[in-house]
């Protein structure tokens, strides 16, 4: 019996200020792109960065949440005035934003009661009916509330926490990936790529990436598809051209 | 006379699956943030990351053309097949996809006659109307069209294409920051921060990130606004919560 090819796709929400301003590259949207295709058959189909207001995050929410199967937040879940995901989500889709009475559990054993304050009670608050994603490296759990999974901006504390995602997730089919380097300019190949793109458009992915190495010019070719078959045979076609101009392979 | 504060935004859309599927970070979200705010006054304030799909990309600029004074696209604007941001602008906004006469020159001549293949003149295809932003590295310009400007998306390239794109802008009053790093946690001074927020609505945003240094944690507190006097007041506020928690401040 065939497989079928199952789509699971997602989109980033990177709320901050900081990551606008220009101030912090965002490093988020590459770690948890990578571990969604890698780890659970997900593509990453789009990305918003949108700054720590109210009724933008509420916007962008709504939106998003509705065109994808999965939507992750970064950022604004921690103890400050400009940390309003939890509400914002909640505000969004008119439920209530509350204690969350495990996650006030967690913080409190882990501060202990005398210094539990206002500030870290806060990181407790969710919108009313999520589940809390773990936390091993700073206790303050992230959550997931209908389609959407709320973590930290920090990427050491957001790496930490990932796995504790899985459970929530339905898996997709897995997308594999072949890359040739090859020494040589795009625009040599760029009408032979364009064949072999067209001949497999509806199966492979292919894209074309300048970069320079070892004092050269090069490009890598990048061909993406949950067929290992296919892949192979789009694989072919590129070997075939790629005798025929007589361009050089970088072994990596 | 008292001086108008004015407020220009851009949006930046960054097209490339090599974004989306993690294989590369994007570093130009943070170089042309820093470089709107510091060289124009300009802030951006949506960043949206999409696929090499041509309706997908339509969407997103009739969208965020309207809502923003400058888009800045970057990606796409090569000589393969997946490079399809001109094409797909000329579409959004129906216009002719044509070949613009300074550009081809520009090309014919770094190329040579001889060399000036079907990929290369596909890097002089641009909406009607368009002009040039020179590009000083590898010949191959970008352009705007309307209110977007697009750029590639090879960083280096990028980066040395920015400068031209300042005639074509509009400046906006200069948005000054001042980053307070403090040895604490963010929870230790959660509410204070939220009153000073409180006080400077209108006129300063203060945003507040964790940082590991020298072994130890701390908080980065970022004040931003367009009035240097308020930023002291802001500053001064900070101060004044800094002797009061007793707060050791790094200083770089």
């Amino acid at each position: 019996m065939k497989k079928k090819n199952k789509r699971v796709n997602a989109a980033i929400l990177i709320i901050g200020n900081e990551i606008l301003s220009g101030r912090t590259q965002d490093k988020n949207t590459s770690f948890i792109s990578n571990w969604l295709n890698s780890q659970c058959g997900i593509s990453v189909n789009e990305v918003r960065i949108v700054p720590d207001i109210e009724k933008t995050i509420i916007k962008h929410l709504l939106e998003i949440s509705k065109n994808f199967n999965y939507v992750f937040t970064t950022g604004g879940i921690g103890p400050t005035h400009d940390d309003i995901t939890a509400k914002s989500i909640s505000k969004a889709f008119k439920v209530k934003y509350e204690y969350h009475n495990e996650a006030f559990k967690i913080l409190e054993n882990y501060y202990g009661k005398s210094k539990f304050n206002e500030g870290r009670k806060k990181m407790a608050k969710m919108p009313r009916g999520s589940k809390l994603i773990y936390n091993p490296s700073s206790a303050a759990p992230g959550f997931i509330f209908k389609n959407i999974l709320s973590l930290p901006g920090v990427p050491s504390i957001l790496n930490s926490m990932i796995e504790n995602c899985k459970k929530y997730l339905i898996k997709g089919s897995k997308i594999h990936s072949k890359t040739l380097n090859l020494f040589t300019v795009e625009s040599n190949i760029s009408k032979q790529l364009s064949s072999i793109q067209k001949k497999y458009k509806k199966f492979v992915d292919i894209g074309s990436y300048p970069f320079f190495r070892l004092g050269k010019i090069g490009v890598s070719i990048v061909s993406r598809s949950t067929s290992k078959t296919k892949l192979q045979y789009v694989n072919r076609d590129l070997i075939k051209l790629v005798k025929l101009k007589k361009i050089e392979i970088l072994k990596i």
